[in-house]
């Protein structure tokens, strides 16, 4: 099992979470951040607007997903979420040694 | 070392935390995140109101454990969070290859 | 690739943001968060006033990098962080399986 991690422009979460929806993915976590890559959030736009702060809001969007699912999921994270203008975020996989589904104790792949 | 993570309802939080320093833990982090599962947010009862809405408020507990400690940490967790009814939450396990405990520059197991 | 993340005291977060963009580091995300360690949050000192709840507000930081940075990042975050008081925080180390630049479409460590 993976544990996929993007980070994206807030406004391209609901168009990410159909895109996902679309191909099987079956829950997802999200948590407003904050961050800069290599342009140190200077002169970034965000939702039309010029910013010259460091940390730009962004939202983290966690997918726990099979290993199969990786490729998919990443192509349609990165489609998706793509405008073409710097701050489009970035994607990162991540091991997942066991899963469990609280209510009915499931565990491993049928878990997630 | 593992870092085991819960996405939990809000309100089972104490309860969690209560379980987990009873049989030991020594700390935690805690983060506000929304998210759905496979009813995707429909119909899923939050603190007594029916919602509608796609995302969830959840709360992620993250706690990192010695590697001996991951059966007992899901147990407990898993029997804290739990209701019985839709939204009770999923527990990831994954692996911590170092800690660095800031204050004394302990590292490793020492450190957690 | 390894993703290196914090918890440490808001107040140190520019501090330390400053010290690693000195070493290069390319970009970083921050994350809201509470929690607690040994002392389970009581008589911890914030910001100068004294607390005696459980739940204490830190920022987690989290950076991703190249397997050779680790050692340099992980001095340079305890070092800025540091305090010499309880609650400074912990650093945490976790293999990164992949990560794609979303709007190049970079993928491994160029597109970190
Ligand atoms: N090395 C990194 N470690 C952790 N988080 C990062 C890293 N790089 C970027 N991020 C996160 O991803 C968000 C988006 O990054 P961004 O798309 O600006 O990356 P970039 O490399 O500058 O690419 P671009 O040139 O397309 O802007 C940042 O706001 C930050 O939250
Ligand atoms: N595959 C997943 N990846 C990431 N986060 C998930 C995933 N599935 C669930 N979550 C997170 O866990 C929370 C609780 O999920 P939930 O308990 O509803 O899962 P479920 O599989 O629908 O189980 P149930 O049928 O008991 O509701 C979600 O709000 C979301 O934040
Ligand atoms: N085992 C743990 N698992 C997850 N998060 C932790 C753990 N221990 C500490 N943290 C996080 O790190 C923050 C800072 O912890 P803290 O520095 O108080 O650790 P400590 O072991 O008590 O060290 P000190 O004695 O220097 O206070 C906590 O508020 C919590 O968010
Ligand atoms: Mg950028
Ligand atoms: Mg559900
Ligand atoms: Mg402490």
């Amino acid at each position: 099992m993976k544990l996929v991690e993007a980070i994206i422009k807030p406004f391209k979460l609901d168009e990410v979470k159909d895109a996902l929806l679309e191909i099987g993915v079956q829950g997802m976590t999200v948590t407003e951040v904050k961050g800069f890559g290599r342009q140190k959030g200077h002169k970034e736009t965000y939702r039309g607007q010029e910013y010259t702060i460091e940390f730009v809001p962004k939202v983290k969007l966690e997918v726990a997903i099979q290993d199969n699912q990786v490729p998919r999921v990443l192509e349609t994270i990165a489609r998706a979420a793509k405008t073409g203008s710097i701050g489009d975020g970035k994607i990162f996989v991540r091991d997942l040694n066991a899963a469990v589904r609280i209510r009915t104790g499931e565990t491993g792949e049928t878990a997630l």
